[in-house]
């Protein structure tokens, strides 16, 4: 690793592999690390640079025809920090080479669609990272919860993750997931903290504690969706969450993991430099006003 | 003015009034301050938080129906830094609140259309700040000094931009334009510092030194459209861009100024906080595992 911070590699330790039960993974944990708050914030500082660089040169090399592209799905319980994932850790990519993707509950129009309809839009091109702040698992999550749709609807869908997810791969897109983990109690202190500041009360939504009060059926839902859609060519991580710093950090680095396997390439000049040079420098006498 | 950087508010010296005239306008002037370029690069930093906060509110607010939304348009000679302003000014707003749209030579779809076809669903909505990296003034730019079109159409896209613009304000967006003055001799050295990089190869353009050859041919071009399009609701603002520092300090103050003007404010809550605080708290027994 190229750091102090990380012991071991938090992308080899939390994603999720052969045998993965959610129940397993303790929210508090901070695998990989034996570092503190105050060092996390360094860290997220320090490594920008590396997840600079390396998104830059995705960008470039896709300007000259590459088709590489990753793609992070973020998804979790409200307040359980995918917000701050994208304020702290994907801000720090170039803004050109960020696509941020939110999803709401789905309109009418999406609704009379397939649920992968209003997804493919979505999906990054070439040089892009795209970014999903929640997706098409919230067709497995709460539509599988809530009813929303009959069982062997949701059933069908997990095969169609699967398809769609490897079609993606086939493209060039690293289709990456992440399940912010946190415990109902952490929640709740998170939703109080909104209510206690008015400068935060746009942040809150009722409909929030709904879905709190079926956290039981939401972990299984989780569970379910996991281990059905994991795949080499698209994995899921799951990252303790209980620990802002620690999720930050962790999913920085995962970020940055992912992009070195990718391994992007300053492309070649497809021109010629030293005829551009003289291009160049026979116009330097061009007079204005 | 909130810092020592500024001595004088560079949105009111730089914003183009009555008696415009491009030819007095010096690319290395730095009118607002006397600072230099360690400090410039301190004052981006130290702004970043006001920026961010205003962004901020602008955003909350439209989450209860506020209409307003800023958009800042970009133009420039290639290579005068449109591309720093993003990365170093707006790579401070929070992901979910920027709208960056880059625009290209027209595609053979958008040019069957109206020039203003393609721009209409790239106007930011309710909220965000939108950006444009080029824009509907490519054609009354590259296109009349080019010829792209006949000169009667251009003279109807002037008339057609000032009522969009218009149609705009009327509707809660904010249309701020910013002109990135550089001089020709400024640059011939950033176009050859792109040829000695080979990790700055991918940024250059041989088409670029074709359009710089009609250096004055695209300064009347800039000179006119800048006239007849400033307007009250939708200003102009022509940055001196030698210096990058001074000309990112001076868009960060512009950027900043133009969302006090919109003055954003947090919005109240529409829930009662007592009733969200005792259902929460009923809920803090959930046991998961």
């Amino acid at each position: 690793m190229p750091s102090e911070f990380w012991i071991e590699d938090p992308s080899r330790l939390l994603r999720v592999g052969a045998g993965f039960d959610l129940r397993a993974v303790d929210p508090d944990a901070k695998p990989g690390t034996a570092a503190r708050k105050a060092e996390g914030a360094a860290e997220l500082a320090r490594a920008a640079q590396e997840l600079r660089g390396l998104q830059e040169k995705l960008f470039a090399q896709s300007r000259l025809g590459a088709p590489d592209r990753l793609l992070v799905v973020l998804q979790a319980m409200d307040a359980a920090g995918k917000g701050g994932i994208v304020n702290h850790v994907f801000s720090q990519v170039e803004p050109y080479g960020l696509a941020l993707s939110a999803f709401k509950a789905p309109t009418e129009e999406e609704r009379a669609h397939d649920f992968l309809w209003r997804v493919e839009p979505r999906v990054p091109t070439p040089g892009m990272i795209g970014v999903f702040d929640r997706s098409h698992y919230e067709d497995v999550l709460i539509q599988r919860v809530r009813g929303f749709a009959p069982p062997e609807e949701i059933e069908r869908r997990y095969g169609a993750i699967v398809d769609f997810e490897r079609r993606l791969a086939e493209d060039g897109v690293r289709v990456v997931k992440i399940m912010l983990h946190i415990s109902p109690e952490e929640q709740a202190e998170r939703l109080l903290s909104r209510l206690d500041d008015p400068e935060k009360h746009w942040k809150y939504n009722p409909g929030d504690v709904d879905e709190r009060e079926l956290w039981a059926e939401y972990m299984e839902a989780f569970s379910i969706a996991i281990e059905r859609t994991a795949a080499e060519h698209a994995p899921w991580y799951v990252v303790p969450a209980n620990a802002k710093w620690y999720a930050r950090a962790a999913v920085q680095r995962i970020v940055i993991s992912e992009l070195q396997r990718i391994d992007p390439q300053w492309p070649e000049a497809d021109f010629d430099v030293a005829v551009e040079r003289s291009r160049i420098e026979r116009t330097s006498d061009l007079s204005w006003p």
